[in-house]
C-alpha cells in the first residue's frame, strides 16, 4: 500500500522493463514507469532500437589502449591523430569533460581520461579509475602501437573537475609524478570552483588552459 | 561548437546508444550521455538486462481484449477476475492511473483503460485514443470471452485526470453515451483540480470515489 509499487496489471514483461529502467542514474519508480509506458504506447520501434543499441554498445565498446576512454579500436583515434602533440597529456575525469576541453578548440595534444575520480566517501579508490594505467603509461620512456610511435610524455596537465574529489585527484596525481621529470600543471583557476568542467562555458575554459599553473604536487 | 554535441571519440555504437536514450520521455541529450557512460562504465549487467527487457516486453506486452491495459494474456487478470462488480465500468487514461485507484480499495468494478486522452493540441483525436473500443465494448449487451460472462455495463464511472485534456475526454464520453441507458458518473470532485490522479493521496482518491457525481453530459 502507500505510494510504493506500481503494479502493470499483469505484465511481467513490463514490471521487469521497469525494473531495469529503474537502474538508470537518476531514475526513480515513478520516473521508470512513465518512460516503459511511454515506449509501450507510443514508440515501440524506438525501445526496439535502444534494445539493440545497449546490447551492441555493450559488446563493441571498449578502453582505448593508450588514454583508456571509450573506443571500439584498440587505440582511439584522438590517440592516432599524428597532428596531435604526443609529449602533452591532459588527465580527465570523463569522455564529456574530454568533448569540453576539445570544443573548445584550444588543446591540441593527448588525453588520459580516468572514467571516473577517487571518492573515498563512495568507496572509490585508486583501483577504482585509471590510475595505475596512467602510471604505466607515463612510466614508460617511447612507446611504439599500431605502427605508431609515442614519444614520452613530457607535461601532464591535470584537468579533472574543481570539486572536492577532482582537486584530491590532482593532487594524487601531482604527488606521484613527484619524482618524475615530467611537468606537471592544472587548468588555471578560471574555472569557478565546485563547479562541473562539463557545464563550463567554452571561454572560461580556454582561458584556464592557457593560464594552467605548475601543480603544487 | 557551442553547446551542442557530446562526441563520444570515436565509438559509434556509444553514440547510437545515446542517441536512443534521447527517445526516452524526459532525457535530453547530457542525461543521456551520462546515463550511457554509467551503463558502461559501471553497470554493463544492467544495460543488458535493460536490452532484453525491452525486447520481451515489445514482443510480448499488448492489450487486454476487454479493458484495453497492458497485459500477456488475451484478458486480464482484473478482468477475469469473478469477485469484481462487471455492471461497473471505470474508464481512466491509463494503467498508472488504474493502479492508483486499485490501491485506495475503495473500487470493486472493471476498468477501461484509454491509454490517452484527448489533446487536440497534440494532435491526439478520438482514433488515437481506446475511445471506439470504449464504445465497442459498452454498445453490446452480454458479453462472453474466456468461458466467462459478461453482463451489459450499467455504470460507467469516468476518472480521467482532472486537467483540461481530463475533463474535455470525459465530457466527449458522457455526451456519447447521453442516448443510452447506462448511468454516467464522474469521480467527485474531492480530486484538486489541475493535478493528475498518479500524484494524489489515496484518502483524497478514495473520497472521490464515494462522493462520484452524475456527469454532466
Amino acid at each position: 500500500m502507500g505510494d510504493a509499487p506500481l503494479p502493470m496489471a499483469d505484465a511481467h514483461s513490463l514490471d521487469a522493463l521497469t525494473e531495469a529502467l529503474r537502474r538508470l542514474p537518476g531514475v526513480g519508480l515513478k520516473s521508470a514507469a512513465r518512460m516503459a509506458f511511454h515506449l509501450l504506447q507510443h514508440d515501440r520501434a524506438g525501445a526496439l532500437q535502444l534494445s539493440t543499441t545497449l546490447a551492441q554498445a555493450v559488446e563493441q565498446v571498449r578502453y582505448c589502449g593508450l588514454c583508456h576512454t571509450f573506443t571500439e579500436s584498440e587505440v582511439c583515434s584522438t590517440c592516432l591523430d599524428t597532428r596531435r602533440d604526443r609529449t602533452q597529456l591532459c588527465v580527465v575525469e570523463t569522455p564529456a569533460d574530454q568533448a569540453a576541453l576539445e570544443r573548445t578548440g584550444a588543446y591540441k595534444g593527448l588525453y588520459f581520461v580516468l572514467m571516473g575520480k577517487l571518492s573515498p566517501l563512495d568507496g572509490i579508490g585508486p583501483h577504482d579509475i585509471g590510475l595505475q594505467k596512467l602510471f604505466d603509461r607515463l612510466g614508460g620512456a617511447e612507446l611504439s602501437l599500431q605502427g605508431e610511435v609515442f614519444p614520452a610524455v613530457k607535461e601532464v596537465i591535470l584537468a579533472t573537475n574543481f570539486t572536492a574529489e577532482g582537486e584530491a585527484t590532482a593532487h594524487v596525481i601531482a604527488q606521484a609524478l613527484r619524482a618524475t621529470d615530467i611537468r606537471v600543471t592544472r587548468l588555471s583557476r578560471g574555472v569557478p570552483v565546485g563547479s562541473e568542467l562539463e557545464y563550463v562555458d567554452l571561454g572560461t575554459i580556454a582561458h584556464a588552459l592557457v593560464d594552467r599553473r605548475s601543480a603544487a604536487g
